[in-house]
């Protein structure tokens, strides 16, 4: 079994990858999009991807992957959700910080802290936190937005801890493969839903497919389909899975009403 | 008038706002957070920030700083949308960019350019576009992604034009200020509605006021609460004005089955 994910060694992807199967092999990519590839071109068996983080929502680069890569092949098989905590690392004092390094995601869920702490410090944007850990350890002016695990690795002294917004702050991962897993009463399906601009009321009428069958929505959010302002795809979470008859006749009922729908996949619920 | 917005000189900000008014006096402030609470501390009379793009979407710190700034005094008066071309600005030659500027949204509207021509450069956040210029200007060895207008503000060459991922961009901007403007038969309500977690369904409710009502909405956008994942405000905009008899009789409805319903402003539509 191999796994793709965000690399270098350290992140919380390889985190959430571990608690989903910790005897598989890793290969590391550079971005979410080069994983989500890798696993529609059958380079690794399945990709692990962060989709959501419970201060700064969905990571857009991921919803955009999932519009690109899903196909009958390739799936959302699975979830998962790990708590995030993060800790400024350096290899040199906090007096000599001259620039601080991480993810976006990861500056976003801390930008209340750079704010307060070092007002307008230089900002690097790095392709993950455990990337930004790599580069500080070349350097005593950086600081690195990252894992305390990465510290361990790059040889980092962790010099605060818990620096996002809040403390309660978690990440849902997903897992892309195949086969769709079998039904396990407790699981949640994902899709993709085109509406045309020019029909107002059809998110209604979608939603109210869900509704008259008792089917729970978990999660709606709009993504811009890149075409003009106001366009939008919206990506909802249900629960239930696709082999269940009622998620089938309610599918069938949106496919008809709406100018696309995409099916992403039907997987146990993460607890 | 004084108007707040992004600064320093040379943003799309100052662009949008040079549509809204060409006559006012400007203050520029280092973040969208700093310009929201300038306007609700009467430190201007209005203020401009971007809330949307056409390419990436929402601005999360926009969507963040309406939810704690906008009060009975300060609402959204006005939205502007305008074109947004990316250019790639330097000092120096192409071939000695050692790392790439610019604020978090335009580098995500330009990653795939980014990842096509440059790779794994080193990326520099910035808290604005022609923030990022005037930073370029002082090293031959960065290139900033702002304006065509911030190349002659800060000296530099256009090296690239265009360079965002497609080429219709357009980005949307709101008027904070007050009071609310009075109705002109084409206008837009903007709200915030906190729906509990544990009540699903109610999404299909509230839409359902509106579209019993025959009120168009125009968006709809989740935002974490940043209490627990899962957990979400929606953005909705809405055809209509706060002062409609059914706009009104709509809120009214929606208040009662909401946990939370907080109106931005009711203000003209963008043409």
């Amino acid at each position: 079994m191999m796994i793709g994910l965000l690399g270098p060694e350290g992140t919380f992807s390889e985190k959430a990858t571990k608690k989903w199967n910790d005897r598989a092999e890793l290969s590391y990519y550079d971005d979410i999009f080069d994983v989500a590839k890798a696993v529609a071109a059958r380079e690794v068996d399945c990709g692990i991807i962060p989709i959501e983080n419970s201060l700064e929502g969905s990571v857009g680069m991921t919803l955009d992957a999932l519009l690109r890569f899903i196909s009958d092949e390739t799936k959302i098989i699975g979830e998962i959700v790990i708590p995030i905590k993060h800790c400024l690392l350096m290899k040199g004092d906090i007096t000599d910080i001259k620039v601080i390094l991480s993810h976006p995601q990861a500056l976003a869920q801390c930008q209340q802290f750079i704010k307060n702490h070092f007002g307008d410090i230089d900002i690097q944007m790095t392709a993950s936190t455990a990337h930004a850990a790599q580069l500080t350890s070349k350097s005593k002016e950086m600081a690195a937005i990252a894992s305390e695990e990465s510290a361990d690795k790059y040889g980092l002294k962790v010099v605060l801890r818990d620096v996002q917004g809040q403390k309660e702050n978690y990440t849902r991962f997903i897992v892309l493969g195949g086969p769709t897993p079998e039904p396990t009463g407790k699981d949640k399906t994902s899709i993709i839903v085109y509406l045309r601009k020019d029909r107002p009321g059809a998110l209604y009428e979608i939603l109210g497919e869900f509704a008259s069958k008792n089917i729970n929505l978990t999660k709606i959010e709009s993504r811009p389909t890149k075409k003009a302002l106001g366009d939008y795809l919206f990506y909802i979470d249900l629960e239930g899975h696709i082999a269940d008859k009622k998620v089938q006749e309610a599918l069938n009922m949106v496919e008809k009403k709406a100018g696309v729908l995409k099916v992403l996949g039907s997987y146990p619920r993460a607890v």
